[in-house]
């Protein structure tokens, strides 16, 4: 019924053979052979064993230089679990030092502390709000410059002939602009390639993306959105906002930058993981916020994406945020647009009004809904395994970023010459309105006027062609250009997500699926004779724009709340609702959403909802890693360091155990945990129990210097221990974790799943009846299970 | 700091004192003494010790009639905790039974199980609408004969004098409604008075209320909410909606009706609380969203409420619960209204549309929200205090069911008296425009073509005087008439909350709201010289609203999303949310929102979303129950027979133990927990030892049994054992849960915390570093502590 594929587990073979060992082939052969040491004077630790799962610290390994390699090192083998990523300890460290701040602290310093995090969270709001704006402002001066200059030039010509010196302008513009836009990427940032929604959802999860939060990744991320956007290519800049928030907030509530090495001594308590990561949920909220105008739907992105455990006060902020997001880039943007004060139009992409006579549907309007859905997700799965092949293809072959920025600039230019040919052999001329909806109408072959009306939908931002197609008038186009225009971008879409270019899906699925949505409704009003009245052309837009995005990127809650908050008008929250959920039921019967296949491409090991439903039968004592490698509450420095040391564990969590009897041969019993940060602070200011008794003035270890270090601890090899200081000892009872969370190895898998999930847990120590450790459960050990098409699949794991 | 009041723990005093001991004494005398009896015969029993806070099984004393005595025995002090209130275990049995049917499932069966978790969602939308449908239609029927008898009266009185005859109609005609609706709730079930909003956030967030969720709680609530309804109280009729939604849901998910002895086989896996408790949330939402209209809002009423671990796959069957509620509604009121297919108006309530052109607001206007919101959460919190006042004292005076439909048929009296008064001292005559927005025009002393604009604010549902004061035209109504009205039916929605009949809250409040909030833009207007453009006293009218509601009841996010869904309008988020927010801000400074203050006078011990913050010196050892009744794995039936029927413990979770060496007088380690539940089902189809040997052939106990006894397990009285079967053994080892969760004594108390609140436990076994058992929490053991005036507080616990 259920089979398990044959786990090959990396680290556990080295050990077995003492060397280097077998490692998990790669495809691109980045298998960097680690000699495996073994631990030497480890007379007082407990070395009952190894991890068979190795954690590997990323702050050590990935400083200068290294991440260079990355697009090198994906693996493609979706049967694979990246050993790279570590977990966030969302689990409090309640140690000694913490538990003694805690009770230090009185009523009033905790409203302090609960007000200062609403004040993050407006400062994380009205931040993303500022950067939106930027972006916002400076993507239409830049966008209207260009198209202005092509427009001129296009007009020139078209009647002395030459339009082709037009065509290469635009490309050359184009591509000039999607250049600057891929080199800063690739060279100097590649996490901040692509929207960054997968890498947010990772990080939400708990996983600890290495870089992504960082300040360098935001300005990479910023101008890289508006060199793309401008740049012409199919790609939106919503996706990244939420990228950009998530960052500003994690910025922000450390009251410091490590980058630019300022620390502004504030907001010191929120350094650390759990405070971190909530910061980022509000970060992430006020980023859809700005994006789309729909602070509810931010918080629900945020919740649908991040939350392990509901809580009320959190989400408050979250919401908090998300408020002020959208208020502060309305607030600017109606500066700009010379309409002070004016606040009822929000967010970066505007639905624009549905005007309330326009907007009734009808019960027989339903199926013709859900049957858009289930089109929406049938072409949602195209797009989806069309971009999986494409970026298996890109890992294999395009990974230097020279070869990537060079397909950036193909794709811009062969974007600039498809736009032009279609428009230029389009006849679908219009008459222009009274009121010019269109920022740059091309009149080209049409009659004076008049314009091209295929221009409308490629001669301009993605934003403004959506907006056309929910709002211009029945008849505004044909339907051999809808349908054309509708081919030509979903290919030029595809192609384009997944480029090393910083940009979003969001507003391209809404194009296509405007356009086909818009077709649909034409059709239909030719085919019912009295159609015209019902069959509002918009509208279809609308729900195509709806089904087309919920079958690539899959999220239906919050993605109706956005998709009504942007409209504007809550009368469609229905249909939405229904055709989302159509266009997922079918898109996920064929392959994943967008996301999930990036994040499994990466290898990353996501925590879904629940452990696979026929897990039960699996034990923690089969899931967990062991023999796990112990320490004693007084241990030798010398093996302390030796163990950290050892580059073939690289273990991030050490149980702390109590030898029982003077002999030390009886087991022995759990009495806490410890993490290989807090041993590396403990190291580096040499708290050994000898130094303190000579020197008795010795200042006494704060939770301060632990917050001072956080999040890029140094590596141990950059610590100087002495060989006389080898032989001091350290008394770690005040700093371990005195009470970690427990479970007895017969726990199912789902039960050990729900426990890591729900609390956030990022070491879970197996202990047998009598409380001795047996083993320990991390992230990957949980991650590796998962349902595929033939039952229960275990991945592998593997060192990329 | 933080001082502890000390805590009194009865049944722990009745251990010592060997008898009756010390009950904690109620104000309204309930203390029904209950004598301690000491176990005989317990030799193998590990009786390390009793619990301190005794479990009380609900369904096993309060069956038939003791439920009447229910409002005597509401202890009015807050500073106590219920032990009449059981957890439920959103935890899963794991035991070998369990794991056995979950390993022996197929893929294929798990999908058939969530295809009929989604059957059952859409069942439970459905019937929800249908009765939100039939609430409608009834209410409307009736009000309209009523208001039409008592209109035709008032008008052929008004020439001729003796309209006090119209007003004794008036009153009599609606205490003859308000009779028959406080009838049923204080003579058959109590339970259904109010909006049920409290109960059911108590259900949501694990409480067992008793017969919260009984067929015969959904019949009379329905009646008692047309009868109130039509009986022209101050209430509404949404909250009871959510109510009748979640018992609908624990009704269908269990697929039979254990009150009409109907089985239908069918979904007989949901039976147990971890699913029945997901469910109801569906239900809940269902509800709200049948009462607003919106469907969202209902997911994030759910959410805010229940969710202690936010599951993707939940929430979308809560959502699709939701969506086929507003349908159903919406599609059967379309019929009703003879605009069948029209689905573009849903909900109970319906706000009516918000123009685009009169929905512009400004900058400059964001302070007066805020003041606005000010004002509501002053408002509120005095409507709430006024409300506790009266609460308390109708418990201490107004506790027979006589009295209370007497006080019901006086306030139904008042109401009509103060009504008509106010009508008919009112001078405020408007003339009659081209469309009647009133349904029923008074014209009274007005000249013709004039109607009496008081009577358009009382003299209707109170559902349509909200809408009239959002969308008549400015100058409907003069300052005078709305600052009256605000003030008289202030009172009366006060004095009207808690009255024994079933009725909501929120459309009253909405209504008070939208009546000082026309007031404001009214006098905005006024104080503006050119004010008239942006001051629209009806948008104002829905921020007063927003304002007075938030400030009463105090939720944020929900809310927020209900009342923008049912304004049909986004561009109100905004600022609804910032009323919203500084309502409660406001609010909360003085006291806490309607119905947490209800939860907390009925002493249910309701765990909030975080332990106190200042809680982190408190920890495991002192909040745990000690010492606890633990029971062999192999255990005598005499033994057990005596535990359960010890009523002076009456103990629900037993940790079932191993004795380590062969005297018995080595500390025991824990291996397991079992519930009285359980154990009840097991003597019952006495699985004993010496029987299944003796007769090779007995059928194995299977899920199925213990299914079926769920939920209301027979008392232990009701079960015969013989002198010979108490001879007999039992084994557990199969029964009881192998893998409790557990932690180490020294575990602080917000950890203790996080894992039951996370993870929804009722049982949480405290070991000591041996894995032996020295303390059991519960959710009594939690929820005693609270933050109050002077720092942390410690309820005591009674026997109510």
């Amino acid at each position: 019924m259920a089979n398990i594929t044959k786990k090959v587990s990396w680290s556990s073979r080295a050990d077995e053979s003492g060397a280097a060992g077998e490692a998990t082939p790669l495809l691109n052969g980045s298998d960097k052979r680690q000699h495996s040491r073994e631990l030497s004077g480890g007379g007082a630790v407990f070395q009952i064993g190894r991890l068979s799962n190795v954690d590997l610290e990323e702050e050590i390994t990935s400083d200068e230089g290294s991440h260079r390699e990355r697009p090198k090192e994906i693996p493609h083998n979706e049967k694979l679990l990246s050993l790279k990523y570590e977990s966030l300890d969302y689990d409090n460290i309640e140690n000694q030092l913490f538990l003694e701040e805690e009770r230090r602290m009185s009523y009033l310093g905790f409203r302090c502390l609960e007000i200062s995090r609403w004040v993050v969270c407006g400062l994380i709001g009205f931040l993303t709000g500022l950067i939106a704006c930027f972006i916002d402002i400076v993507v239409e001066q830049l966008a209207g410059i260009k198209y202005q200059v092509v427009k001129e030039n296009i007009e020139r010509f078209t009647e002395v002939g030459g339009l082709s010196l037009s065509l290469i302008l635009w490309a050359v513009l184009n591509s000039v602009f999607v250049m600057v836009g891929a080199i800063i990427v690739a060279f100097f940032e590649p996490i901040a390639a692509g929207s960054g929604i997968p890498q947010i959802k990772c990080y939400l999860n708990g996983v600890k993306v290495p870089r992504v939060v960082r300040l360098k990744t935001l300005v990479v991320k910023v101008c890289g959105v508006i060199c793309s956007v401008v740049g012409g290519l199919a790609v939106g800049k919503e996706g990244p906002m939420i990228h950009s928030g998530a960052v500003v907030a994690a910025g922000v509530s450390q009251g410091r930058s490590t980058s630019l090495k300022k620390d502004f001594k504030i907001f010191e308590y929120f350094r650390r993981d759990t405070e971190k990561r909530d910061f980022v949920s509000a970060g992430a909220a006020a980023g859809v916020s700005a994006a789309f105008g729909a602070p509810v739907g931010g918080v629900l992105f945020s919740l649908e994406e991040g939350a392990s455990f509901w809580n009320q006060m959190l989400t408050w902020r979250i919401f908090f945020a998300s408020m002020i997001s959208t208020f502060t880039l309305n607030f600017f943007l109606s500066i700009y647009h010379n309409n002070p004060g004016d606040l009822s139009n929000p967010g970066l992409i505007n639905f624009g009004r549905f005007e309330n006579d326009s907007v009734a549907y009808y019960l027989y309007e339903i199926p013709l809904f859900i049957a858009m859905g289930a089109i929406g997700g049938l072409l949602g799965a195209l797009f989806n395994i069309l971009n999986y092949w494409l970026t298996i293809f890109r890992i294999r072959y395009v990974h230097r970023p020279c070869l990537q920025v060079m397909e950036a600039m193909l794709v811009a230019a062969v974007t600039a010459t498809v736009s032009f040919t279609m428009i230029y052999f389009s006849n679908d001329c219009q008459p222009l309105g009274p009121e010019h909806t269109e920022e740059y109408p091309l009149q080209l072959f049409c009659a004076d006027g008049e314009y091209n009306s295929m221009a409308t939908a490629f001669f301009n931002t993605p934003e403004r062609s959506v907006r056309s197609l929910f709002h211009n008038q029945p008849g505004s186009y044909n339907p051999l250009t809808l349908g054309l225009f509708t081919l030509t971008y979903f290919f030029l879409a595809c192609w384009t997500y997944g480029l090393t270019v910083s940009a979003g899906v969001f507003i391209p699925s809404l194009l296509i699926g405007a356009a086909w949505g818009r077709l649909c409704g034409i059709l239909l009003s030719a085919i019912s004779a009295t159609g015209s009245i019902w069959a509002d052309p918009g509208k279809y837009a609308l729900i195509g724009a709806a089904a087309q995005l919920g079958g690539i990127v899959r999220m239906t809650l919050s993605l109706t709340v956005i998709m009504v908050e942007a409209t504007g008008n809550v009368t469609y929250g229905l249909p939405i609702m229904l055709v989302l959920m159509t266009a997922k039921i079918v898109g996920d019967y064929f392959v994943e959403g967008l996301y999930d296949i990036h994040i499994k491409l990466q290898s990353i090991p996501f925590l879904h909802w629940e452990a696979p439903a026929t897990s039960h039968w699996l034990t923690a004592r089969e899931v967990m890693s062991s023999p796990v490698t112990c320490l004693n509450k007084i241990e030798k420095v010398g093996t302390i360091v030796d163990i950290l040391s050892n580059t073939s564990t690289n273990h991030n969590g050490f149980p702390v155990v109590v030898v029982q009897g003077d002999s030390g041969e009886e087991p022995a019993k759990l009495c806490g945990l410890i993490l290989r940060s807090q041993l590396i602070v403990l190291l580096k200011h040499k708290v050994f129990v000898e130094l303190a008794r000579s020197r008795l003035t010795q200042r006494k270890l704060l939770l301060k210097d632990f917050r001072d270090a956080y999040p890029r601890f140094p590596p141990i090899q950059s610590i100087h221990v002495s060989q006389d200081e080898r032989e001091c000892m350290m008394d770690l009872s005040e700093f371990m974790n005195p009470t970690p969370y427990t479970v007895p190895q017969e726990t199912s898998l789902p039960r050990v799943f729900k426990l890591v999930r729900a609390l956030g847990l990022r070491h879970l120590v197996v202990v047998d009846d009598e409380n001795r450790v047996v083993g320990l459960v991390t992230r990957k050990d949980l991650a590796r299970y998962h349902l595929g098409k033939h039952g229960l699949e275990e991945l592998q794991l593997a060192q990329t």
